[in-house]
């Protein structure tokens, strides 16, 4: 069964909103090798593509699909860098505009002290992704995608908060999709209330969202807080929600459908260089099942399988794999520990 | 019929949140007549209690209802004349918080030119009421409520901004009836996405929304721009509005009901003193008549003819009538001018 | 004996640099009294301009001084008040500008509580006074004053102390002398030694040096903290000061010559209105005296005349007197009190 | 002849105020060599303390000197990094402060073209080292040093300005000689008027002056525009300057000192691998060789041959030489290209 009916006519298979931002990890290659240790005792740091939404649409784009980018980055040899990555994905970067005030994009310093425990530092004054605006957002690039995600990140400050707003209500009177991945970052918050308000403006809107557990209770505080993860499918399944995706960490997640059925899925079993990087990985994977028309099981099995890839990784987006390379390691991750290692 | 059921244990009858100021009128009373004039040739000045939804806290509050406000004023002797004047009024001031940063209660000078020519000169840098916050707004206030009436203006800028959004999210969830007076102001506001944004966020959620057909479209700019009337009502009462109230300056005004019914009022004939002021007066008269359970219509006289008084008058607040100073408006008028003197 | 020597082809006499407000003082006139009150039971106010160096700027020019004002007034009614004002007063404007972000005049409401108790109520949020900028300071402007008068306030915040600095530093360079009033208001000062950092930078430039004991306090204190009266004189008197007056509020004042003289005297008795305003009338009458080739003593007597006026009016800035007025003022004093009713 | 008299009670023979930052520069070494390009193309980075007075202490340290540092850092891994490399280096971090309100180092990321064209990215929005303020400047540090060094970076904005000042003027109260490097950076300064401002203060009082023409130019803009080299030399010394060093780059540098005499050097012939970095190591040799009381030529000549020594490397601090390996250069270099290699 489908549960979303995209309009085909469209040009873009996905249009990602949100923050796209440098990664300055620890350098692990075959020339350098910083091993676990304080980030104060690092020398040398490897440069990535980083930020949530930048990460699903690199992945996405290596899954064969037609993606777009609406977001803003500095004028500066980090903007371009970013620009240039994209362009040499195949990720359409005509909506990609430069800040004219000289903010800096975000910088992210991820300090690796075991392969479960990372902090970031990070450089976030008045960032260049904050500073997308309404006059950003066009109807006509809206109405050129199957669907929209809005990577809640966005949403946490003036401007860009609005510029998310707006490119919801565009996809609403266009007829795209929209789908919601709530990505917390506390910073740039100010307070809870105001999380949930943003959250659920959105929320409300979603035909697709995906989050942990703690990020639907954050969307919920000023609704009805205590909502079981049934109780929470259904409550937005009331707006226009059809797919809803919760997550539990190492314990798996699930998906709840309009028709109120529900499927599970577990991580597969990998040695992690990082306790981070696999939900964007996830959510590449997962997406690119339900594009193919896919079960959803089938979708979420995918989508665990790429997220356990990232954890292994040193980066969060240049190492994102291609279709052929997460079949190849669920194939592999089955003969080692059995057809059903992810399903629960 | 009557088309809302308020809860009936409620503590108050209304409950109104947004802006409160000083109001510093060319001095016009018995001892000194400040004739229309530029401001700048002002020698004298009368201090008023100002600010939209104080003024319709003050106007219901003197039919009698139990009223109680949610505001943020400055930390000095202004904010305490604003307190002083509301508690004489009998207006609940508990949930009036003062300033914390130093911050200042809007300022309003109007500069009189004529009975139909003004203009006003703000000191509203960083003004105390869109200090309001979240942490302003307790359920248990908005719970104890019939209805509480946001105030568009309180929508222009944060933390005011989701302390109002909060406000109306709880009212929601503990059954308290909302009412959304648009009373657009350019000042603060960024750009006209934000507005539409903001408005019709609220608008959504409001049992009654009252505004002219400019608020509507500044309301509907990111929905559907260049509705009629009859289908701005029907687009919001396919949410939540039982009434949508759209005025038309002097041509006057008209209620559009739930049940597809719609009544229309004129001004009453008067000699202005200023062109403004009468919104407030408006809107006084209109609820007060609403809470006695009157027919639409009269409801609708009853709000004209307030208007038409504060027209006439030096303040928007300080003279705010009593209901038999209103009936005997209407009476006069009536004998005047004929029974059908503002009836369309 | 005098002590400075005026460059004699200037056009004007002095250039006053700094703060121009308005003042919105309680009613008190024939028409309306306000008496002695908490503010916020102020019902009429009354408009002035106000400000410590445009007050002086008025009270020299009516004694007949060719006077100029360097400053920055609101780009609205207020501002344009303000410069006709001046016009009127035949202070040359050619040198007040408008602010270009919105920025308002400093307004002071005064509370009255007693002829010795007062209160003011300011809104001085991004004044527009303190915009002034280096943009505004003009070489050739400069060069057309025998002298500069830099009221101590405009040092308070940038743009406006850089604008005050490159001003005495033009001063010096086509040798026009430096009148520095230290003026000290606690409002927009972040900490003590930003205080004696920016006043004795104008100190150790200034030909003439007035403030009172408090004022030098804090202007030495991270020079040499504690210096008696003479001690500071001769301390500045080191650098380019010729007369230093130090104020001792009611108990009197003295200048202290470059030539080791020293000259005191007492404020006239009087009953005041209120108790500020007197230092402005002050300056004027002092300054007044200074130009007209007067020996110090009778400079100051005549200051502190006019200084005693002040005090008795409800403004400080609209009844400042011409010279007739204050020598028959002092002629009356005199024949109540005895000749030597000020002099030491 | 010895110029200045250093007090020789002291604990410190230098304590530096001002700008350390983060340098991240593309990585060179025996593993990784990133060659020259843009810097979007660069995918390795090392990390270095940087900023110019961080250089200057970090190569008189190695020198053997007795040093202390007056400045700001971040609250974080970053700022730790600083402290624990100073503390390595021996020099005393016991008035280096943290930031309170989450403000982050300075970073500089290089672009290295060619071994001559160079361009920086820097994420200096509210700067930890532009944080330092007034309370953080202690009569009693200073006074436990033969000498301070300001760096011009620190006079750039608030609250670092004022602390730069009080710190001179605290010193001229300690009898703690003062040591001005101009150090011009376009950043955070607003116009060039500031600039004149701001760096003539300090010249006032300084009694070592070390910039380039462009930059006593820029000192000079209020003053009297258009002075030579020489007119500038006397007119600081008719202030408190003993010795003034103004430097053009590759053709050498001129020491005048206050007995009219002068001594000029030119830089040593190196192959370059960046185009800056140069002037740290000019001021680390020559104020050596000043604390050793050398002959003012030799001072020169030292602080020359380390100049060049630094524009050889990667970094600009963490490959400052000691004394000995200056001595070497000069050895080596002259047996290549004579005795004058560098004198003129």
């Amino acid at each position: 069964m489908k549960y979303l009916e995209f309009a085909e006519d469209r040009k873009f298979d996905l249009i990602l909103l949100g923050r796209v931002a440098i990664d300055l990890n620890p350098a692990y290659n075959e020339k350098v090798k910083e091993e676990f240790k304080p980030l104060k005792e690092v020398n040398m740091f490897e440069k990535y593509v980083g930020g949530s939404p930048a990460n699903i649409a690199i992945g996405v784009s290596r899954h064969g699909m037609k993606v777009g980018f609406l977001g803003k980055v500095s004028d500066d040899q980090f903007g371009e860098y970013v620009v240039d990555y994209f362009d040499n994905e195949g990720i359409d970067t005509s909506h990609i505009t430069k800040c004219t005030n000289g903010e800096s994009l975000c910088l992210t310093f991820t300090e690796m002290l075991s392969s479960s425990e990372s902090n970031i530092l990070m450089y976030r004054n008045t960032p260049a992704d904050l500073q997308l605006s309404v006059d950003d957002i066009d109807e006509e690039y809206i109405r050129s995608a199957k669907a929209i995600l809005i990577s809640g990140t966005a949403l946490a400050a003036s401007p860009s908060r609005e510029a998310a707003i707006k490119a919801v209500m565009l996809a609403r009177r266009t007829n795209t999709k929209i789908i919601f991945d709530i990505d917390y970052r506390s910073y740039s918050w100010k307070n809870d209330d105001e999380i949930s308000i943003y959250y659920s403006l959105i929320a409300k809107e979603a035909d697709i969202i995906m989050g942990s557990r703690e990020e639907f209770d954050l969307t919920e505080k000023l609704i009805k807080p205590g909502m079981s993860d049934k109780e929470t499918a259904k409550y937005w399944q009331g707006y226009h929600a059809k797919i809803v995706v919760i997550k539990h960490g190492m314990k798996g997640s699930t998906a709840y459908t309009l028709d109120g059925q529900q499927f599970s899925i577990k991580p597969f079993p990998v040695e992690a260089r990082k306790g981070f990087g696999g939900g964007d990985g996830y959510a590449s994977g997962f997406l690119y099942g339900l594009y193919q028309g896919w079960e959803i099981i089938d979708c979420l099995e995918f989508g665990s399988a790429e997220a356990s890839m990232m954890v292994k990784s040193n980066t969060s987006s240049h190492t994102l794999p291609g279709p052929e390379g997460v079949f190849a390691f669920i194939k592999e991750e089955k003969e080692l520990y059995g057809e059903m290692v992810a399903r629960v």
